[in-house]
């Protein structure tokens, strides 16, 4: 359903084309320093850019419906409203009768019939990710309580692959200053290239989001279902377009020995640490004290303005359809910070459940 | 916690040096026909084999507490417990000052603190996927009446990699012809060479599992959350060694095209099917009528003999460790039914929440 | 927290004096009848009578913000927002200070601490009952698919007591047609002295709601944990000044012998009924099938303009409280209402659960 | 379903009649002194007396099969079985046909159908709270930590009603000091001849249980939904038998003035208190400081030796029946420490939500 988190509990709503999206964020304790700034200045970074990005603009103005008052969380479930913009939802209809490939029409119009809405993707819409967002940007405040950071960056889109390693520090920094969110600025050079490439083409393209979380203390998890890795993937995949999620060396340690793989136990300035980090900070489903580390993989952005093979449900036989509008022909720069916020989300709830945040 | 699902629920507790390890199943409809057989039957396939795994043997004998009166369910919860065999636990105290590498030994003590029981993994081992078996036995009784079945088979063992695409029918049948639960006797005869080096290096060795599932209708899975990926991949994650999930192209859709990746509709007698699989069966998180795919990485077993580095958390300085007992040199045989279980109990709760099953 | 339900997910949020208070209903079917008009007539019946209510007027109006388009729900999470009128709260700010007896002021500042929100109640506020009204009238178009239909009254003011029993359409009649909702003219009467003397007096007076559900099939709830009388029990106590529960013969049930209690069945029409209804319609938190039957008590309603004895949480000192503005005299008739609807949700959830739902 | 709490879980398996009865207790934290022993205890409070019990003898010996080792929690989930003895089961094949007035026979039959397990009540079955009891037992160690006891007592069986008020020393001292586990010597005696009156006229008589919990923080509970109100009366109306639930004046505040009921604050010993305690120690769902005051309503025990008219479910007309064994006549006594369990893990499970326990 639409509400996820145990201690924290996030309710997701609306639709892309109705009068607004919305989240509530629950569990959130009082006292702490929020404003709509705060939420607005994640979600800017959500937004499309010029070069790379849809033309299409929202404004993504987060309004606080409850939880917030002067700058400060009363302790209430907190409420945050995203008013959509005034849409021409005609061009959708056509979707009912033909579905578009590698999008949510077929299957949601089976399950929930003619009544479903399907403006704009209606509830299966990218635009839903503006919401985790502005939970994320809630959850990163109450991290920052513990010192712990989340940052996510753009590791590959299409051939163009980062496989250099960055500190931390330089990609907080790295990411903000290329609207690919890559975490150097040769990397965004070729990643540009790469969406660019497709957008000419009338087509898109995928990629990799890497993320990273620092300053997390030992024993955050709770066995046996709610693992760090099971908690952070159900969220993941709940982004749309997202196919796959690796922790650490992830698929490449099926081709690994035990003796590659295990991390060895070093003293590191009176500290526990791990000399490798294949296992991405989690043995057990619990951290490890090492940064956790994963990657998220997007498949390319399903609309594209090509010609596709799909069917008329009505007439049930094949059938041509070409989707129009503007589309982002790369959808991981913005899926960047999105990633961020469902980490963060995730992080608060779980250190919450084990005590480590009041 | 050790409780997941919504209109089914699995509870697992015990540990492998305690009286024994239990599962619960909660919501499993009246009336099925389902024997202790039916469960010992799936319990058999997670033994190790003689040939390529450890030599400890477990008998891991089902025994029901509750919730099947002659050989039907009576809509109680459904209780399994294995015994333990009496064990001679005192090998693991080691663990308690010097962690093993790769094992949740460090992080387990750390949020526990002294009165955790790590004798075996405790509640980490991998025991406790015996219980996920159990479970996977009703929910593929439930989903037998929906003609909903699911099949798995290691995909690759380290560097032996099966590319063929199997039809369902021949996975069922191949699987349980061989020991290493491979789809055909040539990747069997590979992937055995793979393990038998590595035992005989006194390491191990990772690899992937592969799931299908057939019957499934159009529409389960329930957004914005409880995705069919989501569901999926949480329960997978709690699987020790399981370090990546992906569906359909997975991490290659990363590198694909729109044009490329969006699976065309079709009309194939009658009904709708897509001409490729790239979605792995599931749009917008829920399933479109094809069959569901996705893979699984297990990383090597963390148990090699081999000396590792580690440390002692008594004095804080390094210390080398060398793990005796015998252990499976690759987990991957043995996990392919724990992840055919995995995934039956999924697809039966969201089946339930959906109303497709009674 | 601020989600209720299973199936059916219930979340609130907001507060008497922000921008206005919400509920989200998760899990209503697609393609139901449901109007902004719907709701509103279910909000009216909630609203202060001239006669016997407070002076203070709320419009109420309830706003679509998701899940119904064109009349018809979509299957996406309905959100209803109830926008606040501007009021001035600046008079709350001294029970931070000095707590008013019987309401939550006190445990909530030490919860909380200095950021809770208490203008007008904060969430604690009778206001969000709203909230649960626009919930039930979306579960009675759901309930009145299965021919289900709830209905509740004034059955005690004061010590004015309706002891006659009514057929279930002269309750619905009845009710809707005095501004007590109690079920005949003549209690309506004896029950407004009560609460006039009350107000006279510068007191409030407490009461007790009875409700009724026809038409449940048997067998809806779910044990062991999830009764009838349980899942009832902890919605209705989430309305504030509820103060006790009973089902059937409740509370009179401790005097009784079983010979006496239990009810007899007998066949009539060709259906299995009880001669007598002490089980209130549950037996083994189950429904019989008879009539659902229980009482709710509800205290005098907290703000009174007399003066009271509170204590100023600065100085810590006992000192005197009198409240201004203007308030209910007795809360019961406007409940009747809000019970219904907190009754409806939980039979739709249960009802949804057990499969008699779609 | 069979499982309840929060941070705190507790599941509940098994029937009278099967193997046995287990519960596993979820979320209570490592380092715990807890033996069997501390669980017995507890579990012999609940024991029939020879005086005005049954004379059908459970041994009820608590097992654990997980979570404890040498007398400490874990951190793993706690299990404890109760194992059944040998019961001839043949009698109760009859009520399949001819169901027991009072009894969830009827209902249950119709939801789950020819596989119910009605042998003893199934999962109906008063055998049950025993994993209450146990359950509670674990809890009660946990709020020790914090200073909270919780006592219940006989306060009403029949006619014979005990209007005094007890110190809580006083309760825990004299209930375990007779059978009735009343409060008072005398009112034991009152008390006795209810019970023995019924049972000699081979009937039963029902009763109240109060309910004292002394020593909690302000602010325990969480709104809106997960009052203390509301979840204590969930898990209560999942025991057998109980009909009603109310708070502090309860019912009786339904006939009363504002300014009565209204619990005026003052300073004692530099401490917050109310003067009087009509709110039960509850204010706004949250624990107010003041001890937590609670009555529970229980109907007379359903099984009774008097013919009683039922219905013939195969032929579907009346017949009469005569239900034998021996029972007890009145629960009340028995359901003392199972009302004390129920409080127990509800109080652990909100005080472990809020905080208050680590």
């Amino acid at each position: 359903m639409n509400t996820i988190g145990t201690s924290m509990r996030l309710t997701v709503l609306g639709t892309s084309h109705g009068p607004g999206i919305e989240c509530i964020v629950d569990g959130c304790p009082a006292g702490l320093d929020i404003t709509e700034g705060t939420i607005q200045q994640e979600l800017d970074l959500r937004k499309p850019s010029d070069e790379i990005g849809t033309s299409r603009k929202e404004e993504d103005r987060a309004e606080v419906l409850s939880g917030i008052v002067d700058g400060r969380t009363t302790g209430a479930p907190i409420a945050i409203f995203i008013r959509n913009r005034d849409v021409d939802s005609s061009k959708y209809e056509v979707f009912r009768r033909v579905p578009r490939p590698g999008h949510a029409d077929y299957p949601a119009l089976m399950k929930y019939g003619e009544s479903h809405d399907l403006r704009g993707g209606g509830q299966f819409s990218g635009r839903m990710t503006a919401l985790i967002v502005a939970a994320g940007a809630i959850a990163k405040t109450m991290l920052a309580k513990l010192n712990v950071r989340v940052a996510a960056y753009a590791q590959a889109i299409g051939s163009a692959v980062d496989e250099e390693s960055h500190s931390f520090d330089d990609l907080i920094a790295s990411t903000r200053q290329n609207p690919v969110r890559a975490a150097s600025p040769s990397a965004a050079e070729r990643m540009k290239v790469e969406i660019l490439a497709a957008r000419k083409a009338g087509d898109s393209v995928g990629g990799i989001v890497k993320c990273v979380a620092i300053g997390l203390p030992v024993g955050v998890g709770e066995p046996f279902f709610d693992t760090v890795e099971g908690e952070l993937s159900k969220i993941l995949f709940a982004i749309p377009a997202v196919k796959g999620v690796e922790f650490g060396a992830g698929f490449r340690a099926a081709r690994m020995r035990g003796s590659e793989h295990n991390d060895p136990y070093a003293i590191v300035d009176g500290r526990v640490v791990t000399e490798t980090n294949n296992a991405g900070g989690i043995l057990g489903g619990l951290t490890n004290g090492m940064p956790l580390e994963f990657d998220v993989a997007f498949k390319p952005t399903a609309s594209i303005s090509a010609e596709q093979r799909s069917v008329d449900l009505k007439e049930m036989k094949s059938t041509a359809l070409r989707i129009g509008g503007r589309h982002d022909p790369c959808i991981v720069p913005r899926a960047v910070v999105v990633v961020e916020g469902a980490t963060a989300f995730v992080l608060a709830d779980l250190c919450k459940r084990g005590g480590f945040l009041g």
